[in-house]
C-alpha cells in the first residue's frame, strides 16, 4: 500500500514537474491506419480553432474537439511516403507534441508522419546491413569556426582497411540543418537499401551544415573546397580524384551545388542539383556571361543532372537554368517529374543519384 | 534588373511556400547578452498572451508585444549553463520557432539556451580533439524489433586497433529519447573535454533508447543484457569483463540503472544512478524483501553511486533508497548537492561519473 501511495505521489509529482498550463495527455498521434488513412490528435481545452497542415493536403483541414478537449481529424488514405505536417492552434503553428519525429529546420517546427507501403519504400528501415551516421566536427579556416558534420559510412566500412571509398557531398535546403538529409531525407536508409540491392556503390555521404550565418554565403563554397574536402580526405579512407567525388544538394543547396561544382569542375566529376534555388548573388556572379569550355567541361564531368517537379514553385527558373546549360553546350541530364518542392520528391532525386554516381 | 525581379519573385514564393497563417520573421531568439542576461522573442500578431517558462525561472514570465507583433522579455543575468525553456502562447506550450536547438523528448517540445561562462564549461565545445557520435541500429531479439542506438567513440578511436576500450551504458529519462544525452546532456562534449584534460579514461559511451512501447518496461533490462551488450561487444573493440562495463542513467533511466545493475552485478562493476525514479513494478519486485550478499556485492561493484539534488522532487524517495542500500550494507557513495530534477544537474552527475569509472 505504501508502494502504491509512493507510486501515485511520485507520478503526480512527475506530472506536475513537467507540466505547463495544459500538459497534454499522451495521445496516439499521428495514428496511421491499415488503409493508410491517418488520424491526427491534439489536446487543448482552451483553443478556439485547431487545424492540420501537411504536405499530403492542398489546404489546411479543420480539426474538431471532443468533450475531453481532444482535437482530431482523420485524413483519407494517402500515398505511402514520409510527409511533413504541423498544427495551427489559434494561428500558432507548432509541431505535434505527441510525435518525436521532427523536421530538422532553423525556421519552422514541423513533425513527420511515415506512411508505410505494402512493400518497403526506398527510404524504409529494412532488415539489411546498416551503415552508420557519425556526428563530428571540423575546423573551418575559411569561416573561422568549428562546423558540425554528419558522415554516413556504409555497412562493413573499415576506416583502416585497404578499400578507398568514393564520397558524395550532400547539401540541405535553405533553412534546413546538417541533420535534415537524414532526419527528413533518410539518406542513410536509402543508401543502406540501394547498397544491399547492389544498385548503389558503397560510398561515404558527407552532410555539412550549408548555411553561413551571418552571410555571405559564397564563403560556403570556399569552406567546402578548402576545408571540408581536405578534412574528409585526411580522416577517411577515400578516393582523392574527381571521379571519387560527387556533389549534390536540394533547393538553396541545389544552387550551392551548381556554384561549387562549376567553379571546381576538376574537383567533382558528378554534380547533381535538386530543384536548385539560384536567385543568389553568387549564382549571378558565376553564371551571368559565363562562357565555359564545354568540351573540356563535358570531359571532366562524368554526370551532371538537374531534377525538378512540375509542381515545384521553382519549376520555371529551373527549366530556364537547364536551357542555359544546354545553350552553352554543357551536357545536362534533366529529370522532370511530378511533385513539388518537397522532401518527398527530394528523397527520390537522391535515390536516383545514388544509382548513377561512381559508375 | 531581370535578376533582381527573379530574386524578389522567388524569395516571395519561397516565403509563401513555407508559410503558415503567420509565418514569423527570423528573430534573434534567444539572444544571450555579454552580461548573461537573455532576451527571448516570439512573433505573433494574433496572440493575446505569451509567456516564457524556463529552468532558470521559478515562475513563468509574461512577455510583452511591440507594435510589429514581436513579443519579448529579457531575463536578468543567469548562471552559465544550458537550460530548457518554452513559450506559452495563449496556453499552448511550444518550442522557440527561431531556435534550432531542441530538447529531444517524446512528450514535450522545448528549446535549449546555452549561456556561456567566462571560462568554458565542462559541456562546452572547446578546441580539443573530438570523438564522434555514431547513429546506428541493433536487432533486439527480446523486443522483436530494430532499436536505435547512439555510440560515442573517443578521439583517436580505432575500431580495428589493439586498444580495448571500456564502455559506459548511459540511459535517458522517462520521456526522453536516445538523443537526449547528447542533445541536452552534451555527453560527447563532456567526455571530449575530460579526456583532453586527462581526467577521464578514453571510453565508449553507449546510449540506447530506454523506453519500451507498449510496456512492460522490465523487458528493457533483458534487452540491455541479452541484446545490447552482446551487440556492442561483437562490433566494437571493447573490454568484455565487468570492470570494463559501467551503467548509468537519469530519472526513469536511473531506476533502470539500479534494476539492471543489481540484477546483473557480475556484468557491470560500476553502477551510477542519477536522481532515480523507482516507483515502478520492476523496482518493487527487485528490491522489496531483497536480501543481498553484501560482502560479495561490494567485491563485485568497484563503484556504486547515487546522485540527487536537494531541490529534486525525488529527493525524499532517493534518500530513502540510499538508506535502504545502506541498511543492507551495500556500499553506496551518495552525491547530494543543490539543484533540482534537471539536465543542468544531470550533466554534472555525468561529469563526476566519467572521472570515477574505469580507474
Amino acid at each position: 500500500m505504501k508502494h502504491v501511495l509512493l507510486s501515485l505521489l511520485t507520478t503526480l509529482l512527475l506530472v506536475s514537474l513537467t507540466s505547463e498550463a495544459q500538459r497534454p495527455p499522451a495521445l496516439n498521434s499521428p495514428e496511421v491506419h491499415p488503409d493508410r488513412s491517418v488520424t491526427f490528435r491534439y489536446f487543448s481545452k482552451k483553443a478556439r480553432k485547431v487545424s492540420l497542415s501537411g504536405e499530403f493536403l492542398k489546404v489546411p483541414l479543420p480539426m474538431s474537439q471532443d468533450t475531453a478537449g481532444i482535437w482530431s481529424v482523420t485524413v483519407p488514405p494517402v500515398s505511402p511516403d514520409i510527409y511533413p505536417y504541423s498544427f495551427s492552434v489559434d494561428s500558432v503553428q507548432l509541431a505535434d507534441p505527441n510525435n518525436t519525429y521532427l523536421f530538422a529546420n532553423e525556421r519552422f517546427k514541423r513533425s513527420i508522419v511515415d506512411v508505410p507501403g505494402e512493400q518497403p519504400l526506398v527510404h524504409s528501415l529494412q532488415n539489411v546491413p546498416h551503415g552508420k551516421i557519425s556526428y563530428c566536427y571540423y575546423q573551418s579556416a575559411t569561416l573561422g569556426t568549428t562546423r558540425p558534420l554528419l558522415v554516413y559510412t556504409p555497412p562493413g566500412f573499415n576506416p583502416n582497411g585497404k578499400t578507398k571509398y568514393p564520397v558524395l557531398y550532400l547539401i540541405h535546403g535553405g533553412s534546413d540543418t546538417e541533420e535534415t538529409w537524414t532526419k527528413v531525407g533518410r539518406a542513410h536508409l536509402i543508401a543502406d537499401n540501394l547498397i544491399a540491392q547492389g544498385k548503389a556503390k558503397p560510398m561515404l555521404i558527407v552532410m555539412p551544415y550549408g548555411n553561413v550565418r551571418p552571410a555571405p554565403m559564397p564563403d560556403f563554397t570556399k569552406d567546402v573546397v578548402n576545408d571540408l574536402v581536405p578534412f574528409v580526405e585526411a580522416n577517411y579512407p577515400v578516393l582523392k580524384e574527381s571521379t571519387g567525388r560527387a556533389i549534390a544538394g536540394f533547393s538553396v543547396g541545389g544552387g550551392q551545388t551548381l556554384n561549387i561544382g562549376f567553379t571546381n569542375p576538376g574537383t567533382f566529376a558528378y554534380v547533381c542539383s535538386y530543384a536548385p534555388y539560384t536567385a543568389t548573388e553568387e549564382f549571378k556572379k558565376n553564371f551571368t556571361d559565363w562562357s565555359p569550355n564545354a568540351d573540356q567541361l563535358n570531359k571532366q564531368l562524368k554526370l551532371f543532372t538537374i531534377s525538378v517537379g512540375t509542381d515545384d514553385f521553382l519549376y520555371e527558373p529551373v527549366k530556364q537554368n537547364i536551357a542555359m546549360f544546354q545553350d552553352k553546350k554543357v551536357a545536362v541530364k534533366s529529370y522532370i517529374g511530378p511533385g513539388g518542392h518537397t522532401w518527398m520528391n527530394c528523397k527520390q532525386y537522391l535515390a536516383t543519384t545514388l544509382q548513377e554516381v561512381f559508375k
